[in-house]
């Protein structure tokens, strides 16, 4: 049997404002959308801090086992920005300037008082990288080997994904079809679990949320089978429904 | 020299539904200014998927490095909540039920329906594990070794912290203090890395923003020793108007 190939990637998170809770991500949820839409799947996050070692650990361990590895943060023109030099460092490789990165900023900063040294630090990058474009700001994101060097900043990211789309290899998107029931999850927990015992290839996941004094919870199928996911769930809806549960479809 | 002992806790969120961007986390950010104010630094986090060799494994790496581990999620009574069973695996010992959870199960099932197979399952524990008080619905978290194993509905969770709070052995938080500018934040690279380099012992963070078509940064000063954190921040706030930038206090 010819067994479909599952794409993976990556993404390690660098920033002490994230461990420190003063803010709040939202790169994890924006590349995790990205990357099922190129049909690759996020595996793993880590959220490391502002330090080289903790950057090349969480580095090597996961480009190694994952097709393609994203980073967020840590690019920026300011001493706690590092990511470059660290990942320079995991690949055993050099820090150089990058010609048309030098380019891009001197163009982008004409206009915004001149590419002082700090600003041309942003045209650094790991030896034998390429560029990704930015159209939001003026530094680019960074390509070297599997790994893909991207913004912190959501929007800025955001552009750099939008340059990405359609440039990796991946293979078929997870389909993901949800439906609910005001019911708690538990009533329904055999039910849920003979589901995906019968459908071999489907996830299913059990969200139970808790509003305006009700208990329900969604149900999400997941295959890149679409026509698995829909049988799956007439089946399921059959079987909520045969257990006297309302089912809404589309979820709560 | 007598040196300050920092304690850290590493977490490790468990989700498919974080990683597909189903589910934005905010047990993070939670969590980490929860673990500040305890006197406790969020070293790392991983996001890992719904199964037991990712969980094994995050589990094992980050609770001998750390002085505790939190994890969310994964608790619940459905087939997708393998939480328990993965911790007691990475811990090498056998689940059991837990004598008090059963009690707190039957009486909070009580008037719901009844304590059924699947809802009983919520009471089962690692061996040795001690619970922790969740006043906001049935199910308890657990406690083993220096493992915290909390919900994943972030409501919850904030619940057992709360029941935590002043349990733990912690250092000193934390302070954090936060000034703004309308600048560009490459224009003031140096005077940051200066500021920092002069006041041993704080960390500056440099956070740029894009806000109604203007540049500005905000620049956060933390230590544990907030007199060190107020002169940094006079000193960087004398050194940026002295360059000609206002400072907003307090950050923008």
């Amino acid at each position: 049997m010819n067994e479909e190939r599952i794409w993976t990637a990556a993404l390690v998170v660098i920033g002490d404002e994230i461990l420190s809770g003063r803010t709040q991500d939202k790169n994890v949820a924006q590349i995790a959308a990205w990357l099922n839409v190129q049909g690759i799947r996020l595996a793993e996050v880590r959220v490391v801090s502002d330090r080289t070692e903790a950057i090349v650990e969480a580095v090597n361990s996961l480009r190694a086992r994952n097709d393609y590895l994203f980073t967020t943060g840590g690019i920026g023109p300011t001493h706690d920005d590092i990511t470059v030099d660290a990942i320079a460092e995991a690949l055993g490789v050099a820090v150089e300037f990058h010609p048309q990165a030098m380019t891009v900023l001197e163009r982008y900063y004409a206009t915004r008082g001149g590419l002082t040294e700090a600003r041309a630090r942003m045209a650094r990058v790991p030896a034998g990288a390429g560029l990704i474009v930015n159209k939001v700001s003026g530094a680019p994101g960074i390509h070297v080997e599997n790994i893909f060097i991207m913004a912190g900043v959501p929007h800025i990211t955001a552009g750099m994904l939008d340059a990405l789309t359609g440039t990796l290899e991946g293979g078929r998107p997870v389909v993901s079809k949800t439906i609910g029931c005001w019911v708690a999850e538990s009533e329904v927990a055999d039910l849920l679990r003979d589901a995906e015992k019968t459908h071999a290839g489907v996830a299913i996941g059990s969200y139970p949320f808790f509003r305006d004094g009700r208990t329900g919870a969604n149900f999400v199928v997941c295959s890149p089978d679409e026509a698995l996911v829909d049988t799956c769930l007439a089946n399921l809806t059959r079987a909520l429904e045969a257990a006297g549960f309302a089912v809404v479809a589309e979820g709560i």
